[in-house]
C-alpha cells in the first residue's frame, strides 16, 4: 500500500480536497491518502515550498507527493511529475511547475501530457488536481511506469524561484523570515546546523531575541530564539504568538549575532 | 474495501467527526473513510447540497456517502438511507430527510429505524451522525442489505427543497449566486453546457465580468466570468478573491448576455 | 490493521500533522490514522483532555491515541504510554505527562525512553509528536510490548489536573461552564444522568435555559438547556450560538435548579 499525500490551498470549506481523494479512491483504493496541509494561503507557492521541503523525508520511500498550489491553471504552465532523491531511494512530486521544486535533489521530470492517464480528455481550465494531478498520482501508484504518464523534460527546464538564503557575516548570520506558522512562530532562513552548541541571540528590528534550547527556558510571554523542529532558527514567545507580538512579516530582516565569551556587548 | 464519505457542519475544533471515524472504524474497519467536507457554516443544507451534487460523482460505484447537517436532530425528521444511480452503478446517501436530496435521481428510499443497526438503542437527541447514521453506513458498508436497516420509504416522500434555477432570457440566461468557495469564486446557478465556444458576459450588479477561458487570460486583479469546474458559470478575480470584491452574497441576482458579433453593445 | 488517533493543537495551516502521519506510515502502514482533532487553541491540556475523554469509548479495543498539546516539549516533563481500561479491554493513550490523563482508569504507565523507538537518537526540543510520540505509537501498533518501550512509572506519579466537578445543592447542581464548542454550544460540568425524565432549567448570570430534550422543541433563536452528546448538561441556542449570545466563557458558574410540581417559582 503505497502513500499518495496532498499538499494545497484549498481550504477547508469546500469539497475540493475531497473530490481529490474520490478520483484517487476510484484509481487506486489501496493507496493511503494523508494530508500534508490544505490550509495555506491561497496561491503561497512559496509556503507550499517550505512546508514540502520540511516534510517529505518523513515519508516512506515511494511516496508521491501531490501539490496543487496553481495560480497559473488553464494556462501554458507544464503539469509535471519530478523524481526526487531521499536516502534511502526516490519519491516523486507531482505539482504544477511554478517554481514549487526549487531547492529539490530531482533526478528526473516527466512532462503529464498523456490524456490516457488524466480523469477525462478534456480537463478543466481551473481544477487540474481533480482532472491531472490526482489521476496522475494513482496511477503512478498502480504501478504505471512514470514514462507512460508523458514527455520527458529537462531538469534545468523548470521554472526556479528566488530563494532567499541567509548569509554569513562577521558577526553571524543575515537572514530573513521565510514562514510564520501557526502558533506565530517566526522561522527564518538561518539555517541551524552547530548552533546548539553556541551562544548567540536574534535581533528583529530592534528587539533582541537570545537563545535558548526549548520554550520553557523563558518564562511565560517572553521572547526566544532557538532552532526549531525544521532545522531553521525561529523566533518564538513562550506560551505566546511572536506573529502577534512582533507583527512580523515573511521577508523582514533578521541578524543572528554570536555572543562572544568575555564581550559585554550584550547581556542575555 | 469500500469508501465512505462524511460531509457535516461539524467545523474543525471538536472531536465530533473524529468520534464519528471511531464508530465506523469500530464497525467496519476495512472501510476507507474520505472527509468530503466539514467546513459549511452550521446548519447549512443548501451548500451541504451543492457540495455533494459536484462531488459525488467522482467517488467509487458503492460509495456511501453520510451527510450530517441537521437542524432537526432529535425532532421527528426522518433519517434515510437514498440508493442513488451513478453512470456505472448505485451509490447511497446516508442523511437526514430535509432536503439534502434534492435533485439526485434517487432509485430508493429506506428509513432507518432497525435499532439492531444503531450504535445505541437509546440514541441521543443530539448526535445522530454518532449514534445512527456512522453506525448505519459501517453496517451497509459490511454487506448488512439496505432492507435490513428499516423500513421502505417512497421517494416522492421526502422533503425536497426549492431550488433556484438560472431561465433563458432573449439575450442569455437569468440567475443568481448559489455557492461562494473558499477563493471567494461565486457560483451561480448558469449551467455552463455549450458556453465555452461562445462569448458572453456576466452581470452582477452593476459589474460587467467578461468571459474567459481561464483565470490567467486577466491581469492580476481584474474580474473574470468562466465556467468552473462544477459545471457552472462562476465569477472570480484572477489573484484575488471576487467575493470580498463584489461584496456579493448568495441569492443575488446576475445575468449573462451573449456578446452578438458585430453587435457594439459592449466592448470587451 | 489498527486505529492510531490523533489529538494537537497544532492548527490546520502547517504540516506538522501531515509530518507525523509520514512517519507512523513509514514505521506502521497498515495502521488506520485517524484526526480526533486538530483544531484545540495552542496549549489547551483542559479542551484536549475534554475531547479525549468524551470521545475514547468510541473506537475499538487497542486503539492507540496520541496526543501532543505539549507546552513543556523540551522541559524535563515525562512522554508516556498509559493503558486505560475500556469496556471489553484496553487502550492506550501516548501523551506528554502534563494532566491530559485526569480522570481515565489508568492501569500502567511507561516512561518513553528508550530510544530505540524513538525517530532519531537526538530529538528535536521543539516537535516530540514527530520525533517521540508518532513513532513510539507506530513501533506500538506494530505489535512491539509495551514495556519494550522504556521504564514503568506508577499511577500515582502522573501529573493531575485540579478538574472542576459539579456538586449536588439543596436545588439541583452547582457546577461551571467546562467547553465551548464549534456550534457555541457551552458544555457545563453537570452530569445528565437520570436528568431527561425530570423538570429543571439552568441559570447562567440572570438568563434562565429551561430543558427541553432537543434543539428543535424551542423556537429559532431561543435558549435551552439539555443532556448533550458527551453526556453533560449543556446551553443552546436552537438555529443560534449560545457562547455568541451569552458571551460567557470556559469557569463561569451555572446553576440546575428543579422545578418541583406545584411549585410556582419558574414558570417555564
Amino acid at each position: 500500500m503505497g502513500v499518495i499525500t496532498l499538499l494545497t490551498d484549498f481550504g477547508h470549506r469546500d469539497s475540493y480536497v475531497g473530490v481529490m481523494k474520490g478520483v484517487i479512491a476510484s484509481i487506486s483504493p489501496q493507496s493511503q491518502i494523508i494530508d500534508l496541509t490544505h490550509g495555506l494561503q491561497p496561491q503561497a507557492i512559496l509556503a507550499a515550498r517550505f512546508n514540502l521541503i520540511t516534510s517529505y523525508l518523513y515519508f516512506p520511500v515511494g511516496t508521491i507527493h501531490v501539490v496543487v498550489v496553481d495560480p497559473g491553471v488553464g494556462t501554458q504552465r507544464a503539469a509535471i511529475a519530478a523524481e526526487v532523491s531521499v536516502p534511502a531511494g526516490l519519491q516523486t512530486i507531482i505539482a504544477p511547475d511554478n517554481g514549487i521544486l526549487t531547492g529539490f535533489s530531482i533526478k528526473a521530470v516527466t512532462a503529464l501530457t498523456n490524456p490516457d492517464y488524466w480523469y477525462t480528455p478534456e480537463p478543466s481550465n481551473t481544477f487540474h488536481g481533480r482532472d491531472i494531478f490526482a489521476p496522475m498520482a494513482a496511477h503512478l501508484a498502480n504501478g504505471i511506469p512514470i514514462g507512460e504518464l508523458g514527455t520527458s523534460l529537462p531538469v534545468s527546464s523548470l521554472v526556479s524561484l528566488n530563494i532567499n538564503h541567509a548569509v554569513v557575516t562577521d558577526q553571524g548570520y543575515r537572514g530573513s523570515l521565510q514562514y510564520i506558522d501557526h502558533f506565530g512562530n517566526l522561522v527564518t532562513t538561518i539555517p541551524g546546523d552547530g548552533l546548539t552548541s553556541q551562544l548567540w541571540y536574534v535581533q528583529l528590528g530592534t528587539y533582541i531575541c537570545p537563545y535558548r534550547p526549548t520554550y520553557g527556558r523563558m518564562e511565560l510571554g517572553e521572547a526566544l530564539a532557538l532552532v526549531g523542529s525544521h532545522g531553521y532558527v525561529e523566533i518564538a514567545v513562550n506560551g505566546g504568538n511572536a506573529h502577534q507580538a512582533f507583527q512580523a512579516n515573511v521577508g523582514d530582516a533578521v541578524e543572528l549575532i554570536y555572543v562572544r565569551h568575555g564581550s559585554d556587548t550584550v547581556a542575555l
